[in-house]
């Protein structure tokens, strides 16, 4: 039976301060770090072996990946990279702190752009546009589909074509397969895979650098899902 | 014009210790890390943008490879891993002291397997076999062309394939190549590209951890090589 593994990236710096991050490429904390060492030092122990990798193109994501390949010594893994599995864009809210963001625009206003499914957060001002308009990483990326601002079902309709393409190939392939991911791409693919409704979605939280094993059946079907 | 950088992996734990080292998979050393970094840090200062990497499947070339992505800012670059660019199999002399080798064989015998081109060294025995038989990221490599020992002659057979199907298409592309490989498979590659003849290549050194940036024409003939 193939097996997914969902990891969402260890404790980031902005994370740490409470700062909205989404497509903001910052670094793991030294907190991030060690969970995902230690959740590396579990799969060596528990001789958990992985056969492919994806993960986004954000340093946090990829950090982790590398961390848990590293202690659990499958460094050679192969490991794909796409724009599709990056954290959803947090637009105009990117960088902000989210208390100082509450008092801007309201308890509730905040709430629901964090959790309603389908509501935007306020685009991204012309500089930030620029500044991923100009990121050598998104090149490949055709100008008209650069986000300026996701809900959750955005972020969705661009991860469930890499499931389609990728993840669920590898699995249907006998892989065991690592997603890397960031919460938000992570439960867009958890919605899918357990179908979950529109407005229960939003409220289901992933653990930081912790593995999410998924025990499928042979067409895909959730059997079991547990922490590592 | 294309620019082709190859990096020999900094120092390993095995390389402090003056052992034979081949497949066997061992990590950096702390200076080997620092080395890496380092590099990583001159790439960044001198924004040198790398479009893609090949690394071998050995733990001590692929954190090189991170170390170099990481602190140059590009760790969202793709990264193809393949057995192809490991180190030269040393067969029985792996594991091997060298100072005990040269004892235990004479100091010529040594010399010969360590410098002439198409000398294999004493074969792997059956328990270092088995261990590659059975290390799962050879399991896809066809059984019968599993090395037991290499000379230089026989690596440089492996690498040159990778090397047109792989390395030089991404060149003719026009992408800036990092090669993030080993002192054996990296000098059976410069010896490819520059047309150094048999009795000289054994002579040519590369240095721990430095990215050598060979200056390419649209023939990938050399222009210019040098140390960043």
């Amino acid at each position: 039976m193939p097996k997914l593994i969902l990891c969402r990236h260890g404790q980031s710096e902005w994370n740490a301060q409470n700062l909205f991050t989404g497509w903001a490429d910052v670094a793991l904390s030294e907190q991030g770090y060690n969970e995902a060492r230690i959740s590396g030092e579990k799969l060596l122990k528990q001789q958990i072996e992985i056969d492919v990798v994806y993960t986004s193109l954000l340093t946090r994501a990829i950090e982790t990946t590398y961390l848990l390949l590293k202690h659990s010594h499958q460094l050679w893994i192969p490991v794909y990279k796409s724009w599709r599995l990056n954290e959803r864009h947090y637009g105009g809210l990117q960088g902000k702190n989210k208390d100082e963001a509450r008092e801007e625009f309201g308890e509730e206003q905040v709430h629901i752009w964090r959790r309603s499914y389908d509501t935007r957060p306020p685009e991204a001002d012309e500089k930030l546009r620029e500044t991923y308009l100009n990121d050598r990483r998104y090149a490949m990326l055709d100008r008209r589909i650069m986000p300026v601002s996701e809900s959750l079902k955005d972020t969705l309709d661009r991860v469930i074509p890499f499931w389609i393409d990728h993840i669920s190939t590898s699995l249907l392939n006998h892989q065991t397969t690592l997603v890397s991911a960031h919460g938000n791409s992570l439960r867009a693919l958890i919605k899918y895979l357990e179908d979950i409704p529109d407005d229960e979605i939003s409220e289901l939280e992933i653990k930081t650098g912790a593995p999410l094993i998924y025990e499928l059946d042979e067409s895909l079907k959730v059997i079991e899902k547990y922490y590592l």
